[in-house]
């Protein structure tokens, strides 16, 4: 997919956000959901995406709603130190194909890191078990402020 | 370097900031400092930081400068994308050492990318060609809107 195309409402973030697919929320409100990556690089992994904008790119994102993303995402990143302790964290965001980006709905990022552990590649190896997913998101939330 | 430390002033992006070390200025205003990265991992890396927050990461960043940061984040990827025509390209943004963050003063990475080529590793390989990152920058910022 070339970094300029018009919005696919198939895209799976679509389907998520229309309730047309599970997911694992840690958090939402009326702008923005935060759930967990399915094919997550370590533990923890979480995505944040708007709920109003059909921008796929940085380069499409209205500036009003790029302000929000960013802000939920800290408040999530501080959520995932505070729940997790990791070693530090990577804030990711993909552009295009060549950029890394697999699915065209805007999203951050949000990878937590540990010295000594490698971080797995972008939407590979295997799907995470749900169970142990809905628990991280369980023990993120709590620690939300 | 741990995720929670205090502000070191003699980092090399301090320097930067207060003219002890020579930097290849993309733009700049009042609120931030747009320069190209001088390990670049691609063509066109450029690195956004805030000149008034001594924010090391994410947690500690004001969420008023973290949105003029990801404002001018943006405001730069759309001159890249315009100037050097990538396939792609990735925000990157890293917290503590195992985050793979290596200065500690925050700052966001405009990584473009194309497709066939592979992204070199952060902050390793040769130091780029002043000259080049000159003329890249000035593409760059013509392309500025």
């Amino acid at each position: 997919m070339t970094l300029h195309a018009p919005y696919d409402p198939q895209n799976i973030f679509a389907k998520i956000l229309r309730g047309e697919i599970p997911k694992v929320t840690v958090w939402e409100d009326d702008a923005v959901l935060v759930f967990m990556d399915v094919f997550p690089q370590s533990e923890g992994h979480v995505l944040i995406i708007s709920k109003t904008s059909t921008a796929r790119t940085l380069l499409e994102i209205e500036p009003e709603v790029l302000a929000t993303l960013i802000a939920a995402t800290q408040r999530t990143a501080k959520a995932v130190v505070k729940a997790l302790s990791p070693d530090g964290f990577s804030i990711m965001q993909f552009n295009g194909e060549a950029g890394g980006q697999t699915v065209f709905h805007l999203h951050f990022h949000v990878i937590p890191r540990w010295t000594g552990r490698d971080m797995k590649g972008h939407a590979q190896g295997a799907m995470a078990d749900i169970d142990e997913l809905k628990a991280t998101a369980a023990k993120i939330a709590a620690a939300l402020t």
